[in-house]
């Protein structure tokens, strides 16, 4: 059983910081960079039909799409092309995309007995992600048989998924799913139980497909009160993370360590309770300071600790590319010199805050990806 | 010269507890406590030309709406029926309201040509405000002359302000404004220095009118990054707060000393910078631990330290009567007993986290101004 968790990849710049491992810059990804802001992406996606769903499923197009921002951008990772309302619609809830609007539900989940009903789905019904991982795996093998960049999945978090399921759309201020969780605490704890089992059947299905690291988006954790955040989001947060495999073995006997990241967005204020999460990395947003969140939970040298992700403001990219290198630089200095000793220590993978905005000139994205690994090399120095 | 910052009050619950002096139960008021969720605010807008501006513009109406919540609920503090864009209207940007729709700007700052035409605006435009004020207060009046309950004036915050003039509307993203932030920094400060300076004359009228208590309302700092926020946002409040009166002497000589509240929502990362505003209490969303909050800025006996007001989650007013007074109590917990001695020390004012939803049923209103008075007195018992 030989560990190539590093030795399998020609650049695990990535992999090695979200273990707290020493690397000679600071690996860059961007959340959404498969997107919108690419006219690569558009033509893809005419091709299928104009429908985000279209490209999703369909394994050559989740293919294209995901490597196309690599092939722009000497991006640190990949990350699959998907969405994460992918397990609700698994469910039968009926997942649709209208032309320039977001994601809603045909049949969200509003009472007892639509609660009920719901169970963690086969995971057949979610075959086309898994053939996806896949695919994009073998996409990113090289001649010499190594990973050009690591390749990572993900799912929203139980809470995330339940506000749509509940809300049967995006919302602006959650009445519907908060109604439910404050008048039938009883019925959102069962949706949230059936969700983290099935986020975690999903996620470790991606990890046998051959996702390298995953993580799990709770994009609305934040929008919770102090006090229901730890019992509605984290607490089933945890609960997947509980049932996650942390290795991986394939036929070859070839065993890597799977890093897993949590990013709530607006949860800066629970990072020492996020802390005791059984993780390895914590995404932020931009409200939060690197430094602090370094100081108060990235650990020390050979120390207990989490890898930080993030944080820049996505419409720093609307800056002109003088202004985003100054504004790179101020998020790297934030942080400080990483890590730079043999064992383990503070890392930081240089992150949006939040989804790249489909306005983004790519242009800008080369400046920002260009500025991270040109400054964070000075860091070191 | 005689201070009646207290005795000129039936009720000074609201200002005590502001001052952190002591007060038998804690003081409880209603972000937009005026509002859409009372039928009888919707007849008196139908009235009005089923307008918003209507309403605000006339000032019988703007008091009637004003004392409606107050011959409902026990409530402790009034707050002027108002919008925080009176301001940028006054400055000729054309603020209107569609019919189901939130506030929209005809002439939104968006280049260096508009922003050079920004200044204070003549506050004759604005006297509608002021004499909407002075006709509440009049209104609050018992016959024994004094105040039945105290009441705020408030504005939006420079930059809240800045994000409706460049964005023209509410926002998702905040793309224009942070464009311009990153882009032009030198326009957005210009802007943000008009706004202050026109703020802290707006406030100083509505305390001249009659105000008894001040609050700027910065409900969109919190999309701020870190670094940002500091910069953009809370300097220009503490410009604001600079050029304050803090007391008010009428002419008959009685002074009284005008508590000034600030609240960032979303701005429970940076309390601790917060905390340096020269102001007496801040506003928190339901994000944040109250007790932390005590611990953190809230003083200690006859030490310095701000009062906090808020924070339950408004859309626990969607829940059931008791579930409603169980919330309230872990609110009320979670700050602990307040301050009882005959000095200054650390003091809460019970509101909700952000504004009232417009679908909240009235009698549940009830129960939580009920459940504040009577488990506070518990509490201090």
């Amino acid at each position: 059983m030989t560990d190539t968790t590093f030795t399998n990849h020609q650049n695990p710049s990535f992999l090695q910081a979200c273990l707290r491992q020493a690397t000679t810059h600071t690996p860059v990804w961007l959340m959404r960079q498969a997107g919108r802001y690419l006219p690569e992406y558009l033509a893809t996606r005419i091709k299928a039909g104009n429908s985000f769903m279209g490209l999703a499923t369909n394994v050559d197009y989740a293919t294209e799409v995901t490597l196309q921002p690599l092939d722009r951008f000497p991006l640190d990772a990949a990350i699959l092309f998907s969405d994460i309302l992918t397990i609700p619609d698994a469910m039968g809830l009926g997942l649709s995309f209208g032309v320039g609007e977001g994601p809603r539900f045909a049949h969200p989940v509003r009472d007892e007995a639509a609660v009920a009903k719901l169970a963690v789905p086969d995971l057949d019904k979610l075959r086309y992600v898994f053939d996806a991982v896949t695919s994009i795996r073998k996409a990113l093998t090289q001649a010499d048989g190594k990973s050009r960049v690591p390749l990572i999945g993900f799912s929203g978090s139980p809470w995330t998924l339940a506000c749509y399921m509940v809300e049967g759309a995006g919302s602006s201020d959650y009445r519907l799913v908060k109604t439910m969780l404050y008048s039938r605490p009883d019925l959102m704890h069962r949706i949230l139980a059936t969700n983290a089992d099935a986020v975690a059947a999903y996620l470790n299905a991606q990890i046998d497909a051959g996702a390298q690291a995953v993580m799990i988006f709770d994009s609305w954790g934040g929008v919770l009160a102090d006090g229901a955040f730890q019992q509605f989001s984290l607490a089933y947060t945890a609960r997947v993370l509980a049932q996650l495999k942390k290795t991986h073995t394939d036929s070859a006997g070839n065993t890597i360590t799977i890093p897993r990241i949590v990013f709530t967005k607006g949860g800066g204020l629970w990072l020492q309770e996020m802390a005791a999460l059984d993780c390895e990395v914590l995404g932020l947003d931009w409200t939060v300071n690197l430094g602090r969140a370094r100081a108060a939970i990235g650990g020390s040298e050979n120390g207990p600790g989490k890898a930080l992700q993030g944080n820049i403001d996505p419409n720093v990219l609307f800056a002109q590319p003088d202004q985003i290198a100054t504004e790179v630089a101020r998020v790297l200095d934030s942080f400080g010199a990483p890590y730079q000793g043999t064992g383990t220590g503070p890392t930081h993978i240089f992150n949006l805050g939040h989804g790249i905005s489909q306005y983004t000139p790519p242009e800008h994205v080369a400046a920002l990806v260009q500025a991270v690994h040109q400054h964070s090399r000075t860091l070191r120095a």
